[in-house]
């Protein structure tokens, strides 16, 4: 018998269409019985931002990149064509057209499958972001869990 | 004996230097005989279209997209120093005084070294990209084909 | 016992906040013992320019490269919010509040810990840039040297 199968991304990136390719693969790879982690670090973390805002204790720069930065997976802009935001609409209406999933629920599906969502200790220090304004059920873990997790990986992506 | 390796790249960057990186990896992996695979996704499916306008029927969003996007490797922009196009030729004329080879041909060179050409199928969809679109000799497959290939491979990237 | 496992690192990008993540993971892959390259090619080789000005013989094009890009690490822009230059500055500050290791002390440690740092010899042919240019201490290599040492990788990544 096999050994398990083991995917891990780190997510490293906050836009939306990136987000998108990496819970497809994420979602792939779970749907193949591999024990999938998502690791998500720097702009990656605001995927897993709740949408409302959460009122909680921060400095002066936190509360600035707060605002700044998108809240959630369904706020994010994409890496190209972004034509001030016209390009998200355009690529939701065509997914929508397609019937393909928008990310919010492909994030939902990876929850269900299991995929564990790892956000990145260091990185809700620097950005000043709380754990209240994260989404329940993940995980917490620095780049040694990282390493941990991807030294005996078969599929290890940088996204 | 030892068995052979294996390179696998998402490509789903739709720059002129990230798009030349990709190639020149899977290049130089066949060279030292892996099996090598390109899964282009996204903005990487741009790499794969032919140049020249082919009619096919299509809605108006995918008309649009159609258009917006660049119509194969030579007509992509750079990911930094963009400069309303003055990068790629900038680029482009430094790679030809270093007789470095342009993206087409290496695109060409990889077809000749038997690395396999994937084009994402849920990406065609979404896009409204065709067949008859893009260049011959590729395959076609999903996130399903990427991870059959992926998880017996030595080198995975995410390009 | 078993054998040694091995983290490498393509470099491709230019960013500050991207090169940190890169070193960030180098480190601790070398803090678990692993046997850690970073590849620096294309814009990725700014990180290991020398601050000053070196003089040497160049051609136009060459020296108009060497002027738009940034010399070093420290003068690296950031990949998103860079809001004419505020962004970086925006990070540093944040950084310096938290105690986290600016750029530069990320590589001087990657150095002390025996990660190999290897500059990309066709992108400096390319981009003009010239041994004198860049940090001491340095390996120069080829595409061949990067598959060479990834083929064997436990934790390959594309940043």
């Amino acid at each position: 018998m096999g050994a398990t199968k083991k995917t891990t991304i780190v997510l490293f990136s906050g836009d939306y269409d990136k987000t998108m390719a990496a819970y497809i693969i994420a979602n792939g790879a779970a749907a193949y019985d591999h024990e999938v982690t998502i690791f998500h670090t720097f702009w990656g973390l605001n995927a897993l931002r709740k949408e409302n805002h959460v009122p909680v204790k921060k400095g002066i720069l936190e509360k600035m990149f707060g605002k700044m930065m998108p809240k959630g997976a369904d706020k994010m802009g994409i890496s190209k064509m972004n034509y001030m935001g016209m390009g998200p609409k355009m690529i939701k209406k065509v997914m929508k057209k397609h019937n393909s999933m928008p990310l919010p629920d492909l994030i939902d599906m990876a929850k269900e499958q299991d995929v564990k969502l790892i956000a990145c200790t260091m990185t809700m220090d620097l950005l000043g972001l709380q754990k209240e304004e994260l989404l329940v059920d993940l995980e917490y873990g620095g780049v040694s869990a990282y390493i941990g997790d991807a030294e005996d990986g078969n599929v290890n992506l940088f996204i």
